[in-house]
């Protein structure tokens, strides 16, 4: 089959002939990918700098964002079957500890990252265990849903989390509408009635906020603690939702915060630093965030199914890679690049 | 001022001449009522069926559901001020027990309840205190809100309750579509994304669960039961929402619930029988719900100033008291009646 | 190896010969039998009593509460190794299903249950899966928790999910200190500050009940409804724990339940009968319990290593099972009859 | 009556005649002083460091650690009557706002601090309200328990939020085994099942804390994180429960914090200083903790009534309210310093 692989950090990926995967364990399953996401993840990947962290061996094939129609299953799966359209969660997980025993399997001690650590979904066909695939609704298409794999379960699982302590009239910031804040904004309107008030840099992203739904938008150039605060009765939000993590962000977001509130830590990059007497005195919480779990996987194809959450698209051919990962490094892609093998 | 007293059970409320209420303590609020809705539990008032329950002594003002503006504040209230429009929660509670402490200010063990117990709203003006007022959002008239004081208020409080175990992708079953059936379906597509199946044996009641957003009805005429396995994937819902509470209601919607589902009885009137061995081995739970919190009325009103949740309303001058409990007992109100004095 | 079988309904089970099992996937295990629970439900297996429920083909072997140590196990197994020490949980579950990735394990849909629909452990060996398998402390020996793994687990996991909502200073009524009983007493020390009253009709397990540690007990002869209001002020336990489920236990447990309180349905046999009426004005629940997760057995295990839960047991030769199925029958069993192989 | 007045910062406070508080509200509420704490932040008051936060004007009777008997209620007052043995919540709350509704009554937004912003317990009688008193048990004496009321209540609060997380085999780290630790540790020991494992630079609180119960103690000279991953398999604690807040505390209890895991904060004077890659990377929290609620006093004081939290005290006249406070500035109370009028 043909496949996008890394054969050195720092060159181009190439697209080349291998093998195709094959059924060796009950439980493996291959599927026929139907869309892999482009993400600036695969930009530091080729740069060499999850070399360390992640350990693979070159060559290898890129591609973490997955979905297609399964191709073949070993002898010991009995939830999907050929045929099946699905999306693949980001890790293959090994259901027996006790993370996995509690529902929790981003924390399984066992798992595999496939398009990181092992093969991924750049390629015609993708090998993967039935631990990871989520049948998808008919209403869907593989291409149309690859790229929520990731970043967009990523924000599913941090706003899930916050609107199960969000009340009707409460207050949630939400820091930074891009790729993954604008799915944060669809996922709290679907599941919370709380008023939404999304701060951003660029009066663009607020426009598509605004679009999506937000009830208030406020442009960060330097007023903005004070805007939200004036949008709160004074007292802040009870929840804010920080997708970027870093500049300002963070400082900002804890003066946007209500006494007792909640901020939700998702983008990443600057420096939680606060004096531990802020933090008592006015008993906020620090609440960190990674990818959801599979069944956050599937609740966000639920809210996709029902057309409550959906994503921008720009579709190229898988040997066209090359293109879609020099369009993403410079600015040009429109909603998210997906390869289409 | 003017108000409607029953002198005697089994007869009819007269409109008379009382004296106005007076503060005379720090909490004691007068409120000059905007709407006081009519209620099916008027009607058995004036029939007696509450004496022996409510103990008030006669003649009294009946009325229960009201909202209206501050009149009058006594000197330690700090909530409110003359001139605000308000809506009251239905019980006057103490503020000192164990269950006011906890927020569950509905459980207050030294409570009153104007209307069933104390002088109501069917007036020109009403007393209460500080502990019932929740202040409305300016974009709400009294006349409009009032019957959400207390039907509106049980479904809020026992929908919000379910809609914190919902996941996307999940499914609910409303059983009735009247009354309080139809602003639970409402306050639970406000709430979650889970797919709602509505059940009646009313067409109209159907269709205008249709209208407000239900995604799948199914008329009760005998093959209720299978219509919502069928719906199911063959395993029931993982809620219930039971606003009939008699009839076969309870059987059917035992039949309904999925393992490890939760029926929550709102309507009442039948019995639940269940032998213990069902109850065990699927591992279900019957949730009680009575009125809503303080809290709750607090978040239906936000919901309400969203536009979320609204109600048909025919309204009456206070005068015409008469006829609007007459239309009521005969059939004839469109949505809830509401006095106007 | 030798096993004890059931060649026909109503017939004694006898000890044979059979082969020994063998690992044919990679997630199976093969466990050495160290011992073996003799429970009620064996009897009822034996009179044919399960033969519609299970569907199980005879002969096969029965014993559903097994401990032992690891003899041999599949490819894809890590988290165990011949030589550990483990008792098992009651079922085999799947890994794959909502139940199963939530970690409500205990509603898998493709579970087998060895004992009852499979071969379980009145054996020198049992084959299970690497799913089932908790390893147990260096301190614990298999024959002394085995009869914990099913009796105790449900008792465990119904007492668990009381504790979440208990307060210190709160009251707890468990009814029945018999077998599972006598752990939940255990459970409810050591997991909660609540007051626990213990009803029994028999004096000899209350005492066992005082020695265990209840605060206070009450002997079921007639004023056992008033005794516990007398202890809880008049209110009402805001949990009552129903390990009996039929005679005058459920009438009774209701009456003894304060408003808003739980009552969690363990035993069964009886029905469950109460108007809507008082479900919805004291606003109460009534939660089922089905046996507990894997991560339940796990946590009970914890408990057993740290010494607070105990279970009386008297052992049996594996051939001399026909003798502790008389004794238990005749009520001669102190404690929980295990057979060591 | 007689009471320690402080005059002027920086200067010694003295023993005035004053007044007695007379009850003018009808939830007013006057307490007999049958125990005051003598604290740390007496000491800060006196110094002036709370001059500006608190507002408070001079002279007034400082103290915020209450308890004693009801000497006289208001004419609204239901909960208590005279005669009553009491301790004092250290907030007197309004009932009305939001946060009170909820039961989060720390958080009123109209709250008074006695002895902070308002005449306090250093005197023979102090003024309250109804909303401020929690009844004791018979067993209970003020004096024994009127250092429970501030600092014994903290710790009690953020131990019992730990608690709800807190699964039996998990572990919990508590940092600091002094005042409120000390407390904690009991806390602990009550309401979970955890293995606990403490951390203190002293040998001698280290030793305490073995007696009270800690499963290990781990001296704090420089080894302490790897001795702590030692003793959770490498994994590191579900929670940390940190009491220092400053020194290395912060850094060291972060790296003994196992993925997924709670730190929560309760001592203060340093900064929470991480990189938000490690905030989401292993998906931590920090969780801020104030004082307790009125319903954790009203818990805390069933299990000091249980025997279950304990304290030791060392007891001085009112008149000798000064060498009380030389002795804790030098360090030469046992336990904690009691002030009886």
């Amino acid at each position: 089959m043909k496949a996008v692989q890394l054969g050195a950090y720092n060159a181009k990926p190439e697209l080349v002939e291998v093998p195709d995967p094959v059924i060796d364990g009950p439980m493996d399953v291959i599927v026929r990918v139907g869309g892999a996401g482009v993400c600036r993840t695969d930009l530091h990947i080729i740069e060499g700098q999850w070399e360390q962290k992640s350990g693979v061996e070159l060559p290898y094939t890129i591609g973490h964002e997955n979905a297609g129609w399964v191709e073949a299953v070993g002898s010991a799966v009995t939830n999907i079957a050929p045929g099946d359209p699905v999306i693949l969660h980001p890790l293959a997980t090994c259901g027996l500890c006790a993370a996995c025993r509690a529902g929790d399997d981003v924390h399984c001690t066992e798992s595999k990252f496939p398009g990181i650590d092992t093969n991924g979904g750049y390629a015609e066909y993708l090998k993967t265990t039935a631990r990871s695939v989520v049948k998808l609704d008919k209403s869907l298409a593989p291409a149309d849903v690859a790229a929520l794999a990731d970043a967009g379960l990523t924000a599913y699982h941090a706003v899930a989390k916050a609107a199960r302590i969000l009340r009707p009239g409460q207050h949630a910031v939400i820091i930074g509408a891009g790729g993954l804040g604008h799915i944060g904004i669809q996922v709290l309107l679907a599941l919370s009635a709380a008023e939404m008030i999304v701060v951003d840099r660029s009066p663009e992203a607020l426009e598509l906020a605004k679009d999506l739904g937000a009830h208030h938008i406020v442009l960060a150039e330097g007023g903005q603690v004070d805007a939200v605060l004036a949008l709160t009765g004074g007292n802040g939000a009870e929840v804010v939702l920080d997708f970027v993590g870093e500049g300002g962000a963070i400082e900002d977001g804890i003066a946007m915060l209500r006494r007792a509130g909640s901020y939700f830590v998702i983008g990443y990059g600057g420096r939680l630093e606060v004096p531990t007497i802020d933090v008592i005195s006015t008993e906020i919480n620090f609440i960190g965030n990674l990818v959801g779990t599979y069944n956050d996987l599937v609740e966000l194809m639920a809210l996709a199914a029902q057309g409550k959450v959906t994503l921008h698209t720009t579709t190229y051919p898988l040997s066209e890679f090359s293109t879609a990962l020099v369009d993403l490094e410079q600015g040009r892609v429109r909603g998210r690049a997906i390869l289409i093998p």
